[in-house]
């Protein structure tokens, strides 16, 4: 028998979730059953999404069950396998995240090839919010040469892949984040104008500042007056991501949207919204167009480490402080 | 020397337009000059977007500008000509509304052959209002076999037709309009449900009671409540066509946007604005399809029609009391 931790929903928060809405347990691990792998976690990650689960609304991902582990994308590694396709020692992705180790049947793992990347860029630039970013810049917004890219929540694990794989492709790029740091950060990784939001008290001037002819795209991790700021500064058929609006994601009474969404008549705007588990099929060519760049010294990724499963909800609650720039993760192991 | 009657822009609107905005002249028109046209007009149109023409704004469409006639679409006659390419008697049609008469250069006139049909309908269902209905639905809503249709604004002169294209192309098509005329209106033109919007408390509920499963595209005209519950009520990888927001055209402050935009992520809604003069190339195409549907008793329209020049500043303010069904006109002749 193996002891693990976990951490369980304990209660739904209203607004801003707190450490109270978590607990962490213990649970006992048999040797795995017939079929059966046991994994020990090395990384998972925490997203901006997971928030919309802790409300028992029906959505694009099942509500977390009170009193229940949560779950989310984790790296780990085989301890012990009953079935033929692991054997101790493989390193395997799962969605069992939010806890120290597990068993689970074979077919609920995959196999992880790290191809020469950290096993947690797995969670990060070559995982879902990678995919994310070149999903919605190349199919979403339908990036064309050219095209003025203006990205919101840029320090972020998306927002930060936004930024660096429109410049790879030989973009200019505005990005916006909160802090001298996080701007320091969007140079270094290259960006055209970096926008500290929390200094301006003029998003929109702050954009045409960077792109004096407006922009072409916009990619949307935040809504709110970013959303507004950017419709302002929009071209003539500009294009719209729409990705993640983590400035209402705690709201407890509904926020207005843009007071100008009239600019998407004259303008000829087009907004989508996406989610990146409908562009799975993207996959492949993204990850052999970012090996490709991480050679060419294109695209880096920074990430912010809580380390030990009893931090993961601390980690999570960072999200929503902007603690993190680049990938927020908690090291398991 | 003939004696025409023209409206001008006395002064610019703040909120909701008034008489006291326009002022009524007298001109006298010289006999047309060399490649001149002198033209009586016969019909004019009003449409909603004129009012936005009326703010000293830079849009899409110049503004108005103070003290001068104000133009737009208009049906007219050739009373004499001093151009090879019109003779007294041809039906034209042109830029120049919101007066009696006029001399133009040839080329600012466009010959106008009504194949069988009411020379006024080029300007409703078989013009821009038609054209716009038409472009909406196919190109920016992209719609295809199986969608339910949503249309605001539906016994407009858009509205009314892009619900009569929906269903002659065999959709389902739930309509909302004010007032039990204008519902009795739709159902005569085949709308599947009606809903009368200012007898409905929760429009979401008026919405999916006509589409238990939702929609898939909505074509909007009015912005508004109406948007927040065609969001409510729409489907996975819905298309919204943005054509007008009427609800918000004459506001004096900034109005806020639908508080839950925040679906378009989760159900990977796509917006798209659009004006119709981008469209132009799609005329053809349309008069053809038209001509069959019409021939078929498949299209029908109605119209508003006031009397007189002195009433077309009337006229164009009942667009905002709701006052036309179908087309709002003004005969001049």
């Amino acid at each position: 028998m193996t002891t693990v931790k976990e951490i369980r929903l304990k209660s739904r928060p209203q607004g801003l979730p707190s450490r109270d809405n978590f607990e962490m347990a213990s649970v006992e691990l048999a040797a795995p059953g017939p079929g059966e792998v046991q994994v020990k976690n090395l990384w998972m990650t925490v997203d901006p999404y997971m928030r919309g689960r802790m409300n028992d609304v029906k959505s694009y991902a099942p509500p977390f069950a009170l009193g229940k582990a949560m779950d989310g994308g984790a790296i780990g590694e085989v301890t012990a396998s009953n079935d033929p396709k692991f054997k101790a020692g493989d390193l395997v992705q799962s969605g069992f995240g939010w806890r120290e180790g597990f068993n689970a049947p074979a077919a609920a793992l995959q196999p992880l090839d790290p191809r020469g990347l950290p096993p947690q860029a797995f969670l990060g630039a070559a995982g879902m919010p990678g995919l994310t970013a070149y999903a919605g810049l190349l199919k979403i917004a339908a990036l064309k040469d050219g095209d003025v890219v203006f990205v919101s929540g840029a320090a972020g694990a998306v927002g930060s892949m936004v930024c660096q794989i429109a410049k790879a492709k030989g973009h200019k790029v505005i990005g916006s984040a909160g802090g001298a740091d996080k701007v320091a950060f969007l140079k270094e990784i290259g960006v055209d104008h970096a926008i500290d939001y929390k200094a301006e008290k003029d998003l929109t001037a702050a954009i045409l500042a960077g792109a004096p002819e407006g922009i072409d795209v916009y990619f949307d991790n935040v809504g709110g007056p970013h959303l507004e700021a950017a419709l302002n500064a929009a071209k003539l058929f500009s294009r719209f991501a729409i990705c993640g609006m983590i400035s209402i994601y705690n709201a407890t009474t509904p926020q207005p949207g843009p007071s100008n969404l009239a600019l998407l008549i004259g303008k000829n705007i087009r907004m989508e919204g996406f989610i990146v588990s409908h562009h799975f099929d993207m996959m492949p060519k993204y990850i052999d167009e970012l090996s490709g760049w991480v050679k060419a010294g294109k695209v880096k990724w920074t990430e912010t480490i809580f380390e030990g499963i009893d931090k993961a909800p601390d980690a999570f609650l960072g999200l929503f402080s902007g603690e993190n720039t680049g990938k927020m993760l908690v090291k398991l192991a």
